[in-house]
Order: C-alpha cells, then structure tokens, then sequence
C-alpha cells in the first residue's frame, strides 16, 4: 500500500467527502456525510474536519486540499473568486492557508463572471473542471455539471470563457414539495419511473422553453383529465426543467460544440437521457473522480514533492 | 335602496367573496374571508355560507349563485366542467343545485381542455371572462388573468378556442420562501420597490427564457457580486416569472391580437408595467367588476324574473 500523501476534500453547502491519498494516487480511505458548509457552519468547521480525519487514521502532518463552500464568505475561510475568462489553472495559485492550524489546510478558490448582465458564481465546480479536462484540453466544449444549482461551463483551449448557473435541482425540489403539484407527485417514488414523461417533457420544454411554467401546471391537470400518475407527474417537472436547462445553456453556444456532462448516480442517468432525447451527442465524466483529479492537481501544484 | 335580488358568490382556493345584489344590479352587501376550499373542506362548506349570508342579512329565499373551486371534486358539489372549444354562454345551462338546502342555490362548472399535450383545467376564471367579455364580443382576445395559476385565455368571437394556466404567482412563493433566493430577498417588502430591475427582467425573460432559471440565480449571484438589494432581487424574481409567461402566452396567439387583461390591485400595477416594458398594448378590466358580471350574467339566465 502506497504511503499517504495529502487529504482531498469536498465540502459542499449540504455534503462533505474526505479521502485519503497515497503518494501513487490511489484512494487509502475515505469518509462522506451531510455535515456541509451550512450544518458546519453552526458546529465549527475545524471540529467536522478533525472527526473525519480521525475516521480514516490520517497522519497528524498530512497536509489537506478543499474545494468547495468552505471558501465561501459564510463558510470557513474565504479563499475569493478568480474572474473568468481565466486559464482553468489559475485557481491552482489561488489558494488560501486556514491560519492557526496544526496542519497545512488549503482551500480552493471559486469562480466568478462579473459582467452586469449575467453575474454568476461556482464554488467546488471549478476543482471537479480542472479534473476533468486538465490544463491542456483543446478545442471548445460546454461542460455541463448538473445538480442543485446546474453549472454550465464554456471552456476554449482549457480557458474558461464564461459560465451560466440553472436552478435546476432546487426547483425540482421546490416545485415537488412546495407547490400545489405535490398533491400530483405523493408517491411516486413507490412507482416505476416513467420514461416516456421525461423524455416528451424535455423534448416540449426544449422546443418551446416560454412554456415551461405551464408545463408544470399539466402535471396537475394531466392528473386530473388524463389519469396522469404520481411518476408521470414527478418525470414532467423534471423533463421539463432539464430540457429548459439545456435549451439555454446551447443558446449560448456554438450549434457544434462538444457536450462533456460531469455526472453520476441519479443525474447523470437523467440528462444521458435528456442528451439522448434530443440527439445531441456528449461524453461524460465521473463526477467523483474528476473532484479528486483536480484536487490532485492542486495538492501536487502546491506541494510538489 | 333595490330590493335584494340574489347572492354572488366567488369561491377560491383559499379566499371566498359574497356579494349581497340588488335587482337593479347594485350591491347591497358584502362579505369576504380567507374562507376557501382548503378551510371550507374541513370546517363545512353551508357553515361557512352561512355566516357570511347571516353577516350580510341575506333574506331566507333569496338564491346564492357561485364561481370557483366550491365546484371542484374536493369541494362542496362537483360542478364538473365544460370543454373547449366552447361558446362562453355554455358554463350558464351547466350549474348544478347544491341538494338538500333551504334555499336555491347553484355553482357554476369550470372549463377544461382535454387534449393529451396541452391538458388544463380552470374554475372561477371562466366566469370572470363571461363578465368581462359578455357574450357577444367580436374578433380575436387574449385574455389575461394573472394570480396563483394565471389563466391566458384565448377567444374568438365569444368562443374559447384554448387556454393556458401558468404557474407564476406560486412559482414566485416557493422560490422566494423555499429556494437559496429565500436570503436574497428578505427584507424587501421594508425596501422601495425596484422597477427598473423589474422591467429588465421581464424583457431579459421574454427575448431569452430558456435562461430563466438562470436569470433566477442572478438575484443570489448578483447580490454577491454587485450589492443587488432585497427588492431588486424579489423584482427580478416576479420580472423573470412575468416575462417568461408573457413569452408563452404570446407564442400561442397571433401576433397582433388584443390582450385584455382582467386584473386588480398589485397585479394589475405588475402586468401592466410588464406589458408597457414590452411595447405591447392591453386593455384593463376590472377583475372584481368581472367577476361580479359574470355572475350577475348567470343569475339572470338560471332565474330569469
């Protein structure tokens, strides 16, 4: 077994991951829980990172890699935003020291687009870029990263030309608890998931993206003239934001530009499907392992031996 | 002061109006709560009638006539609905007697549109417009009815010839309570309103809404990064909503058909303000006199002495 080399973590509003890195590259341990920037913010971010770094024996001098929340203004320490359009590998020289630790303790610095019109920001995306397409990808590409806030990267000869972010995930969430549409959902979960729901409400939602709120609202009415059911239902709002979120996110972009979709689990199933649907062509990415490819790059960036 | 006359009453999801009508039209009365289905389903829909005739001293005999979600299958008695296309005068030969009363009284049905890609369904609407349009307007109308579940209604020659129900006042409550954005906007009902950023985001939403659950993010991103303040982020919440329905509604109709929109209050100030920001020109009817017409329109055709 390789020797442990550095500490890799994840630390996102509501999740945290920590892995243990041998000096070869390979994992040596690892521990995940829901103990993100918003619970750890009340509990103490120094007391969640000692708990895990207990979990998998870490060396007391290892040093350790962030990405993510923890930089942000009401996380741990603020590591600040590097503008696009920047080289991908800018935010490797960025990073920022948590003073008073007994450890080395780096936090990954995040984006930010500050035009007036389109202002946006990613924190944790940059890293999980970086390690996806290194620093020396050529051509153009739209990157997309679903999830909560879906990010949308536009990236030419490994620069990052700007980016859009899609609310995606949290009005899923929103729209299927907190609107007359739960009634419409409750239960799906226990049914078989409706394919044919998802793929004709991306395709609609794509076609004629100004109808997407009335979309939604056929997920109810469909309940009540058609018989639609609860994973019918649940499949309509979430065709009907991905194919949105893809409309926009190409509208934006060459008509010919590469698709790289960073995913896994659950999303990475739906927006294959989504790409699929609408015949557009895409490679993806492990999401978990493009996180840790480019906090590598950043742990050998900052300490090279 | 007339002779009482009948009862007008709107039944709503979560509001409920009485009106006391003189057999000359007047109002003699007037009663309102936040008695709607939703409390009316638990509490009993002739208790809640009840008191508000005993408030309005509504003589024993006198007939009630009712719009809204009182016919809906959760409610008092299924009014079930009429299709479209349909004459608006149909809804009048279609109300159904609430049985076992002392009293007369009658609620009207709703409207639905049963095709298997545009299902929709409205109660209480299709009154409003047969108060606002009467039975014999000429040409084509699209009709705006904004709240909750705003209703684009569109009609020629007194025919509905289809309907859209967009999402949008709900939507704008679950994201402003129930999403990230919940930070951005807290405290703006204390703050002057922001109308410029209001109009910029109903023509940003318009032109390109297949961005708008980007444009929604833009009121976190652009708080962080431009200092954007709680009233302009809640402006550009309802902008985005008001500008992507205004965007679909319009993608239904002819391009130069005359809106009319049945709206008052701080709605009526809203969609007017969306419709002047985009150069599109509109009609004001009253929606309270609308539907008090409507109303008034059935009471005379189900009693005609």
């Amino acid at each position: 077994m390789a020797n442990p080399a550095y500490i890799a973590v994840d630390w996102g509003t509501s999740s945290f991951r920590l892995w243990l890195i041998g000096a070869d590259g390979s994992i040596l341990g690892e521990s995940r829980s829901g103990e993100g920037m918003t619970t750890a913010a009340k509990t103490g971010f120094e007391t969640v990172l000692a708990a895990h770094l207990a979990k998998v024996e870490a060396p007391a001098d290892l040093p350790v890699i962030v990405c993510g929340m923890a930089g942000a203004k009401q996380g741990w320490v603020e590591a600040g935003y590097v503008d696009v359009p920047t080289p991908l590998s800018a935010i490797l020289s960025k990073a920022v020291s948590v003073p008073g630790q007994s450890r080395d303790i780096r936090i990954l610095p995040g984006l930010a687009q500050r035009d007036k019109a389109t202002p946006d920001v990613m924190r944790g995306e940059e890293t999980q870029l970086l390690g996806a397409l290194g620093t020396s990808s050529a051509g153009a590409q739209a990157v997309c990263m679903p999830g909560t806030h879906s990010k949308w990267v536009h990236v030419r000869d490994s620069n990052v030309t700007g980016f859009s972010s899609f609310m995606t995930g949290e009005l899923f969430d929103a729209i299927s608890k907190h609107t007359i549409l739960s009634h419409a959902v409750a239960g799906a979960e226990d049914q078989p998931a409706d394919p044919a729901a998802f793929e004709a409400a991306v395709r609609a939602a794509f076609e004629r993206p100004a109808m997407a709120t009335n979309l939604f609202f056929t997920a109810r009415s469909g309940q009540l003239l058609h018989g639609l059911g609860a994973a019918g239902a649940q499949a309509k709002i979430s065709g009907t934001l991905i194919g949105l979120e893809i409309a926009g996110a190409l509208s934006a972009a060459d008509a010919k530009v590469d698709i790289s979709l960073v995913a896994s689990g659950r999303l990475q199933g739906l927006y294959e499907a989504a790409f699929q649907t609408l015949s557009l062509s895409y490679t993806t990415i492990d999401a978990d392992a493009a996180v840790r490819q480019g906090l590598a790059a950043a742990a050998k960036a900052i300490w090279p031996n």
